[in-house]
């Protein structure tokens, strides 16, 4: 892959939403390699890089864990209610839920599924050593055109799923990340304001400087279209 | 702030490195809320967003923050030796013990401490719905040339920690991340190379695309002068 113009930064960061539904095209080598490549930049507690990815394009593999997928599917929906309680959800969970169905439904025919593994105990921050790789993962995956989410519904099975992909039992699974070309677009993400989730010096006391500016945030000076 | 041109997203990626040693210079609130906004765009489990930041500027706040971190420090460096012993490691992880110590020593002086927080019990994935965020948190940083890195040392005494900053107890303190301008360089991070942490669809199984690939990654494609 030669190198393209390079993202900006702001706009992969705006940008960046979950995406659960592929086009059926395949993720070239060079595509996963550089988004893997980022994600080890990442730091680790004590620079330890005890993170460990497993690439799983194998169908076979898919299929099952496409089964395990539904099975979670099966209790994570139940908390829900029927397809009518699901149907009078406020929009954007409505349509986030459906996508997680869609996924369930269709797990085997992502490209590429990641699982995000590491040393069990090794660290005492629960999974401070995992998840910043995984969010670059994520940034890197949307920055050269990809999309993906952290999907964790097919992990229901500790024991046959390490027998499954031959993990050792040191390791501990962290998260599941399905990737490929994605059929939404990507686009900016709506999230609770800054002035709601900031605190100045003590918990529950607001941030003047925050309640002053949009609830949308900052998004607008650097979104550009594509 | 004026936005300024998006900083490229893989220039920051290859270029955040920890950085524990500040100019005593105040960060503008312009700049913690771009870095903040940042932040609250990465992902959480069912978009729960039950992340919570506190920003510590008060003197005395961070002199007792100090006062434990020289604690936490002084537990830390028992398990290396003495003073010779750590000399004696290898350069890397020696300069690195060497700016966890500088800063356990000068907490107080960092202009800003970020205080990452989340409701306890609320995910089943431990760290999965707040070390996205951190890391959002800290590539925004790079970007706009501020330097942190996740310190957890001045943490050890919770329910002091809760009492001193009101933090309800439902809530959980995820990590400390000191901000400010950094003395030291920016700059690239050597990193496992991606063929010895990352399997091709079976644990353990190298993948043959990687092995072809420079064992310092790819970020010379990307590096550009400042």
């Amino acid at each position: 892959m030669a190198a393209g113009p390079d993202p900006g930064f702001f706009q992969t960061i705006y940008t960046s939403r979950a995406l659960r539904r592929f086009k059926p095209l395949p993720v070239p080598d060079e595509v996963l390699f550089q988004v893997l490549d980022a994600a080890i930049r990442a730091p680790s507690g004590q620079n330890a890089q005890d993170w460990r990815f497993l690439i799983i394009t194998d169908p076979a593999t898919k299929s099952k864990l496409q089964e395990w997928a539904l099975e979670g599917w099966g209790h994570y929906r139940a908390r829900f209610g029927d397809d009518a309680a699901i149907d009078a959800l406020p929009r954007s969970q409505r349509l986030s839920l459906r996508s997680v169905e869609h996924l369930a439904h269709h797990l085997a025919e992502a490209p590429v599924l990641i699982l995000v593994l590491g040393l069990a105990g090794r660290h005492s921050t629960p999974g401070g050593s995992a998840f910043p790789a995984v969010q670059n993962l994520l940034l890197a995956a949307r920055a050269l055109g990809l999309g993906g989410s952290i999907f964790n519904l097919p992990l229901g099975r500790r024991e046959e799923l390490h027998e499954l992909l031959s993990i050792p039992a040191n390791n501990q699974v962290y998260c599941l990340i399905p990737l490929g070309y994605p059929a939404d677009r990507q686009g900016p993400v709506q999230r609770k304001p800054v002035a709601e989730v900031v605190f100045d010096n003590r918990f529950g006391e607001r941030w003047a400087f925050a309640e002053k500016q949009p609830p949308e945030g900052w998004q607008e000076r650097w979104l550009r279209p594509e």
